[in-house]
């Protein structure tokens, strides 16, 4: 087991995660996709998430349910609470915004810790990013070496075997356009994702929202147009 | 909130869990206790939780389902593993057993991180204990110490906070033994806790597992019986 090519990859059906997979797998990984069914505004994401996990042959690809909505918090998790839609992606909030979900990834990597390891898998890959992204801090390099630090003293695989856990976050200091560009090399269907915070029936991207203005930024430096938008 | 006096604490209707939230209310704190139906063998535990934060005067209590049996790997998920009755105290393993449940308190943490956050506390109460244990790696100190660092880069709120998280583990080297005098100083009213991994029906416990056997020794170090037993 400890020489296990498996690599767990959180997947949330998003462009960020989705280029990450295709990274994971590019690196030599058996890649297990998970997703988590948090009491998100909506559920289109799981199932691009799952598209993805299908198109890039995951090993095995499993979706957890945690309510995180009911500890509240969030206009992610509380349709009362509205997701902001700037007037530009120069008017992005530079404090955290109510789209922060409380704990969110730390939760989920724990989750991931847990089914890592029983499957023998001492990779974990995130797909976060600190530079084109909404400010959360659970996206930021110091919150996961943190994280990586306690988890290798957290499990009986950790404490038992000599190979440590790492945590791959491997967009985490790219642009959006940056993250794009090596997706489209890798063969990433972005038509697939979805990343907007607030779509439409049908899972129709808002395209105001933080998420839909940096997700534009990063077609835009690629001259390109989004797929995943009908004029696009 | 930054001056709160909230603290969230773990409960998990065992002996360990109730003398923390004795302490927690004796130290000033306002306890909102939490409990998790995470695919345990029995669920006795969970109403003895319930009784537990009820005598405590818990200001709130919650129930948190996230089913960490899917991933399989340990003996209180798996009915199919038996849970080790070892001939005597002495005969407890030196390994981790097979009752380790994969980032069991990585995930629990995790899960109180986000409570902890969106009702403003910022200490957080767990009975881990590293002496009079299964040995499990997510019980010691320096897993504790990691976890609270982590988590101190996590959320908004230690972002924009001055106040620091706190992870309070007042029992993690006392023996059983005192653990329960502690307890029984505070009120503790151990005939309510169920200690046993592997109860019968009613939640009657085997008095054979580890945990019967640690929890025997505390009652027998304190001259005692153990009020939780017909006989005791």
């Amino acid at each position: 087991m400890s020489e296990s090519n498996r690599a767990v990859v959180l997947l949330s059906g998003g462009l960020d995660s989705a280029t990450c997979l295709a990274i994971a797998r590019d690196e030599g990984f058996e890649p297990h996709t998970i997703s988590f069914r948090y009491g998100q505004r909506h559920e289109y994401e799981l199932d691009r998430a799952e598209k993805m996990a299908r198109q890039f042959g995951s090993a095995s690809h499993r979706v957890v349910d945690i309510d995180l909505g009911q500890f509240g918090g969030s206009a992610l998790t509380d349709r009362s609470i509205g997701v902001p839609k700037p007037a530009s992606i120069d008017e992005i909030s530079d404090s955290i915004p109510v789209t922060y979900v409380p704990a969110r990834n730390t939760v989920f990597l724990s989750l991931a810790l847990a089914f890592a390891e029983t499957i023998g898998a001492r990779d974990i890959f995130i797909g976060v990013n600190a530079l084109d992204y909404s400010g959360y801090p659970d996206c930021r390099p110091e919150f996961i070496t943190a994280y990586q630090a306690m988890a290798n003293l957290a499990t009986k695989a950790s404490v038992e075997q000599d190979r440590p856990l790492r945590i791959h976050t491997p967009l985490i200091d790219w642009t959006k356009g940056q993250i794009i560009e090596r997706g489209l090399a890798l063969g990433v269907d972005y038509s697939l994702t979805l990343s907007c915070y607030d779509p439409g029936p049908g899972g129709v991207p808002c395209r105001r929202c933080d998420a839909c203005l940096l997700r534009a930024k990063g077609f835009a430096e690629n001259d390109l147009s989004d797929p995943a938008l009908a004029d696009g």
